[in-house]
């Protein structure tokens, strides 16, 4: 029924998520999920543009395509659209100089920025920085600002490893939040400015454009804010309770990337 | 004006917040407020009733009360209302098994808790034990529940130690609640239940008595909410904005306990 409605019939250009869609990511590097490598190439090989469009922030974009090509993904770092570069435009446009609570990998990402008497909190998925010590840093910084500003590279709620569920930036965020009675400012998904972004480097409008992720809120929900469509795969954090999200819905559930590709590529 | 206006004079009885009323606290012991020691004096001799209430969970409360008198504060185990042992009344009314995420040194409250196959999870203020994998633990147990069970000993922002201001434990509360899109139970200030059973302890109905304490929601707003009147002191986590709080008003400021106490026994 759903092969058969035809709403991927316009389709130009495919957003891909990637953790939970692409593999399932874990400190041994992480694990392909079967049929994704394929389907990566079948996508390529359609003529369909595409474009990753991560919250990504543990490592440099650069790091985090030689780890995806190791696992079998044909990807290039110009198709990658990733919090940090966001922030980065963001932090200059603003004149705004970070303290980073990252993980030590994306550092380089701010190698250009000013980070001198720093005037806010830039806030990734730090994972093993996410000390008592390192929290108590950054908010001590941002009680301590007239008027503070917290940065946030998304605000996802947790995600799949290879050895189970982590907290993911977002609880942290909250946890800042909360402290100092502000409201973090999130780049990456699902923040509107994010996806266009993602968008024009795809070269497409969003009525164009599919996002396909594994998360019901971040991917779906932001994308379709957006006017594109959005699928939600059964793989990496999904849960069955996703099914009954009371505020998103997507425009289709699909097993797994391998199944999105081969419904889309027959209605072409 | 304030100590004219007499709104102490049918005061039997105060509740005593203590970080920040009568001692900072931190690693090196804390440091007592200058007059607090004395203040407390003048109250017993004055015949009033007193209770300390707080959120205290860095220790039982025989190694707080130790820590009290050794700062040169003359009190008891009974004089102390803290939420580790409300907690325990609560697991025992609902047959709650906890996973405990608390400060080792509270640990010994929980003795007489069957705590095997854990249906629900006490938070406290667990400071160093806060840590990236702890909170991934405690988030994966209440993820995998059907109905997860947060309990949080106290829903502070922050407080103050000789060496800075801390995260406290509602900011963590926030973070496995945003993450399991759940509201936690909390025990300790500003639960109402929690002031109810300090003031039984005080043998005093709440319009004659007043609650003295530095955080304006938990200890002024809270105490408010139970009919008392409540004092903010312009020592510990007290900060300036304060007063323009846009939803607690206390009945008055006070430079510091002292100043409290001279005001109250002037009246009486």
């Amino acid at each position: 029924a759903m092969a058969g409605s035809g709403w991927a019939r316009a389709v130009r250009g495919l957003l891909l998520d990637v953790s939970g869609v692409l593999y399932d990511g874990g400190a041994d590097g992480g694990v392909p999920i079967a049929g994704s490598a394929e389907a990566l190439r079948r996508i390529k090989a359609s003529g369909l543009k595409l474009q990753l469009c991560t919250n990504e922030t543990q490592a440099t974009r650069e790091d985090f395509v030689r780890k995806l090509r190791a696992l079998g993904f044909d990807v290039s770092v110009a198709e990658v659209t990733a919090p940090a570069p966001a922030a980065c435009r963001l932090l200059k446009e603003r004149g705004l100089r970070p303290h980073l609570l990252v993980h030590n990998d994306l550092v380089p990402e701010f190698a250009e920025i000013d980070k001198t008497n720093p005037n806010c909190v830039v806030l990734g998925d730090a994972a093993e920085n996410f000390t008592y010590a390192n929290l108590n840093e950054a908010f001590r910084l941002l009680i301590g600002m007239e008027k503070p500003v917290l940065i946030s590279l998304g605000k996802g709620r947790y995600y799949k490893e290879t050895d189970g569920l982590k907290l993911d930036v977002g609880a942290y965020m909250k946890a800042l939040e909360y402290a100092c009675d502000i409201q973090a400012e999130v780049v990456g998904k699902p923040a509107k400015r994010f996806f266009e972004s993602a968008l024009a480097e795809l070269g497409v409008p969003p009525e164009q454009a599919i996002m396909i992720g594994d998360d019901i809120v971040s991917d779906v929900g932001g994308a379709q804010q957006c006017g594109m469509r959005a699928l939600q795969v059964r793989t990496g954090k999904f849960r069955p309770s996703d099914e009954n999200h009371p505020l998103v819905k997507p425009d289709a559930y699909v097993n797994n990337l391998a199944e999105a590709v081969d419904i889309i590529l027959q209605q072409l």
